[in-house]
């Protein structure tokens, strides 16, 4: 195995067809349990891992249901309908039986068509321009390399600049590692929920569903590698304990590699 | 049961625990099978019917796994996880016990808190002021009311307007139904798969994946009623067979009621 931590956290052990078993990562813990993208990745990862699988990811939901305890858990991955160049799949996240993550994902062989890319990235300094931010009150933060462009959750904003719920930052694993499926679905959600923007303390808040749609092929990956990815994440509307988060992850030269959408709880 | 026909095709009779039967709408057909959106709340009605459940929908992702036969099939809705205030739900839908749709769902009770909603709705002249189209040739077009600001597809663009994959346009149900938690759930798939913005001859495309995110709660839905709502749709990326599509509707008094997405198949 690699001796990446982040390879470490999405390792799962065969343990009968459909059936996975792994274990909670210390370094990617979070608040209550672990950091949400190492969770998807590593329910993806089940079917990356798969003897059954077609193709490559194209869109995966991932339904946050209650707390992932510290330890082991086993994944069941399902592939509930395959076509001649698709595949459904329904992919279960237990512990002592009860079901903590639920996913659908979509995967397919995908063929060269017309490609049009109507959003390029927003302007940013280059990644190697602006400092590395430390966030390391959380075990995850130390995993990636935040680079801040603006929007740094539960910071006083300047004076100059209006209160919006924008984030755009750069962003890679730390210590480096080459850019797969694994990884990017992990980085499209290190954007904290959007109601920090709105304000400087901390209130109880976590990610209850979250769909990835990967538009990155193999070729565009393995051409970013270590690269930093640009991410821009905003919320819509925050209305009666929800709000959405619609977020988007470029590579440095431009192409975008990801479209996430969130529903993230908040307290009050 | 209610005489409109929306209501007649989402009509689910309840078979065992967690087992329903329907049958779908000649009103609502589409090119292969029935519109999405009427799958969808179909999907979502299920849930909304069932004796267990808790709360309001806050989350929807459905899979349109394989094409739905004109005639019966069964919804398996099954709560996944039930905590205090929120539960998450997988439900499937099958003929002759193939898979043909996959959802999950979450539900939540919802109370007052901060409301803030950064995205406005974009300026569109009243629904009143523009002319229903007619865009009659397939079944489900007649069941809604389409006025147009722009990005009719498959329509050449006038010759001062740049070719993009926006769409912004008053929808509402013809006849008038007051709007509820299903009837948005169908009219967050009107919009036609952007690809067919940037052509003028149709192609194969379909939606394989889509995520609703329900901003409106209940007393914003009973005050739209009939009214309008206005929806924009955009692509962010078309590449390799698969594009994205970003959606948001807006009540006539401009109230975000609905963040919607799709990973949508388009054949070259």
């Amino acid at each position: 195995m690699s001796s990446h931590l982040f390879d470490q956290a999405i390792a799962l052990t065969p343990l009968a067809p459909n059936l996975y078993r792994g274990e909670t990562s210390e370094a990617f813990e979070n608040m209550v349990g672990p950091f949400g993208g190492s969770t998807a990745a590593t329910l993806l990862n089940a079917v990356l891992l798969h003897p059954q699988r077609l193709g490559d990811p194209v869109s995966l939901t991932v339904n946050f249901a209650g707390p992932v305890a510290a330890g082991e858990f086993e994944i069941e991955a399902t592939p509930l309908r395959t076509n001649r160049s698709t595949q459904h799949w329904l992919i279960l996240q237990k512990q002592n039986g009860e079901v903590v993550t639920s996913a659908t994902a979509f995967f397919a062989n995908r063929r060269e068509t017309l490609t049009e890319q109507p959003l390029g990235p927003p302007a940013a300094p280059a990644p190697q321009t602006l400092q590395r931010i430390d966030l390391s009150i959380r075990n995850w933060f130390r995993q990636y390399d935040f680079r801040f462009v603006h929007g740094i959750p539960l910071m006083r904003r300047p004076a100059d600049q209006p209160a919006d719920t924008e984030s755009l930052l750069w962003v890679r694993d730390f210590p480096e590692r080459a850019l797969d499926y694994a990884s990017l679905t992990a980085l499209g959600d290190v954007f904290a929920p959007r109601i920090f923007m709105l304000r400087e303390t901390f209130t109880p808040s976590g990610t209850v569903s979250m769909t990835h749609y990967f538009h990155a092929t193999r070729d565009e990956l393995e051409k970013v590698g270590t690269g930093f990815v640009l991410g821009q994440a905003r919320a819509s509307r925050l209305h009666a304990n929800y709000s959405d988060q619609v977020a988007h992850l470029w590579s440095e030269d431009g192409v975008l590699l990801l479209t996430s959408t969130q529903s993230v709880y908040f307290k009050e």
